[in-house]
């Protein structure tokens, strides 16, 4: 279905001018200079370990804006409320949104509130649109890049990865997913696990003021086996991971084991996949190991022309593909 | 409900630094001279006579990034889908954003789709949000204003409104909320009034080019009756209106009769007031009825100091308080 609606939308709406046009389905488009993204956020319940809808709503596009290059300047939200939400929650939702834009350090502008009536939503949804500038770093961080390799674009898009670049995850996968999922009724699974919903900015702009990264991007719906296939895809290149570097905590192998979920494909919202020339790759992850964010950071794979597609050497020894996720294994997560 | 609400979101995310920021609640947020809007559309049903909600999305957004006196550049579109949702149906609604788009001159260069599951939305709520440059006569229009007054903003800000302003509208009033209403199930009348949804860029940009607008504002939800009085309290003056001059269509008076509606509060997607200096208020009307959307235009009445309330001079003789609307008389229309 997503992919019908995609390909819907694009043959109507696409074609546009623009630096990063809505064609590029990149995580944010770039205008003018512009950074500017849109999400909706959905997630069932709204309340989780570690986070809910508000903390997500600003982590997430925070997080596109950094992905591309740019720095977050402001953010638009929009809320559609169900008359039955409950005043106290709605401003429970509002205090998280405030304290994860402080520490993101952007602040809302604008927004607008419409409220449908009770049965007609389930409880709120919230759109956080936002717009960004060009990253101060960036230039210097293709400048490194230009030290070792041909770059024709400007910004981190999807189709920057090359053959030899070295595959950063900033720490474990799963969290926010398996967190989110344990909050909802009817799965009768009990875990510790917690959200890792966080913005990203400061760990990118770190990233990026040592040079050397050509693609970032961060695995949410569909997690790590959604990005690595876009990227492949858009990039023509090949993947390969080493399952034995993907750092995964227990209590998410034990969830994702006992409800059938393949750990790869579920989403995350505080972690980012960082593709960088080879010669810096050492230097990125230490500086990633230096903030709490990226305390687990490890390399994970490489790009490589011998085959096109994504596969994973396995802990078991053999290598195994790793196709897109071909539904949304968890629905409803962000 | 909504002033509840409005309070606990400023309350909790307000406070940013921006050239117009949340605070000001006016159509559209300032920052770094980037001007950024989002909203929601919820209107029920989803097409209905003139538009549907694809065109709405679009006009709706456009116009409030015109309002403050910027130039549309781009949007993001975000649509939420109920899995009902037929695809001929959201195909139908993507070719009417795409032609609203090409009449405004802007293109949609990002967006996101949700599904939700059967039930948990009525069909499809799309978020639009845009951004803008500052136009680039609105300096050549704050000058002329400056001949004859002061005014400090750089913006064409609610609070800009100053005794004496002649407050011009741009044509018909209630015709969008009307059209929806008729689309009903229900309601059990007829009529062949049609939204008036349309893109008002390319008319403010007119206005702007001749010079002398404090403020622009579109009668949206709520109608002239919010409109007017949230001028009057941001800018600290009272309105006086002249009931005859407002431009009422035939079909859309004897439907609010016997909907028991009072048609100063339905709203429009389709129109302006402009707050003009009174030496330039012929001439923007001049320029206003050049244009297709702003034929009926007529001047409707004017900023004083005589008393801090809208009033309008009726048709039968004596005034009558406008209030702002207690509620929304007509919910789900945009």
């Amino acid at each position: 279905m997503q992919s019908l609606i995609k390909q819907y939308v694009l043959n109507r709406l696409g074609g546009g001018v623009a630096d990063v046009p809505l064609d590029a389905l990149d995580d944010a488009a770039v205008i003018d200079g512009i950074v500017l993204k849109s999400d909706s956020y959905t997630v069932k319940p709204i309340f989780f370990p570690g986070g809910d809808i508000g903390s997500l709503a600003v982590c997430g596009t925070v997080n596109d804006i950094c992905m591309i290059g740019g720095t977050p300047v402001a953010l638009a939200e929009g809320f559609i409320l169900e008359e039955g939400l409950s005043i106290s929650d709605f401003d429970k939702i509002l205090v998280s949104m405030r304290s994860t834009c402080d520490k993101a350090g952007v602040s809302v502008v604008t927004g607008d509130t419409k409220v449908m009536e009770r049965g007609a939503l389930e409880k709120i949804v919230i759109n956080s649109s936002g717009i960004g500038r060009r990253n101060t770093s960036l230039d210097h961080n293709l400048g490194v890049v230009r030290k070792y390799r041909n770059l024709g674009s400007q910004w981190l898009l999807d189709s920057n990865v090359r053959k030899g670049d070295k595959l950063i995850l900033s720490g474990t996968i799963g969290d926010h997913g398996i967190s989110v999922l344990s909050a909802r009724k009817g799965y009768g699974f009990e875990t510790r696990v917690e959200s890792d919903a966080a913005p990203l900015n400061q760990l990118t702009n770190d990233l990026l003021q040592i040079g050397g990264v050509v693609a970032m991007k961060d695995p949410t719906r569909g997690g790590l086996a959604n990005l690595l296939n876009e990227w492949s895809e858009k990039s023509h290149v090949g993947i390969l991971l080493n399952e034995q570097e993907i750092p995964i905590k227990e209590g998410v192998r034990s969830a994702c084991e006992m409800l059938g979920l393949d750990v790869m494909e579920v989403g995350n919202e505080g972690k980012v996949v960082v593709s960088v020339v080879p010669e810096k790759a050492e230097e990125v992850l230490g500086a990633m190991q230096q903030r709490p964010e990226g305390r687990d950071a490890a390399i994970v794979g490489e790009a490589t022309l011998e085959f096109d597609v994504v596969a994973m050497e396995t802990v078991v020894g053999g290598r195994r593909i790793i196709p897109p996720p071909a539904g949304d294994p968890v629905p409803r997560i962000c």
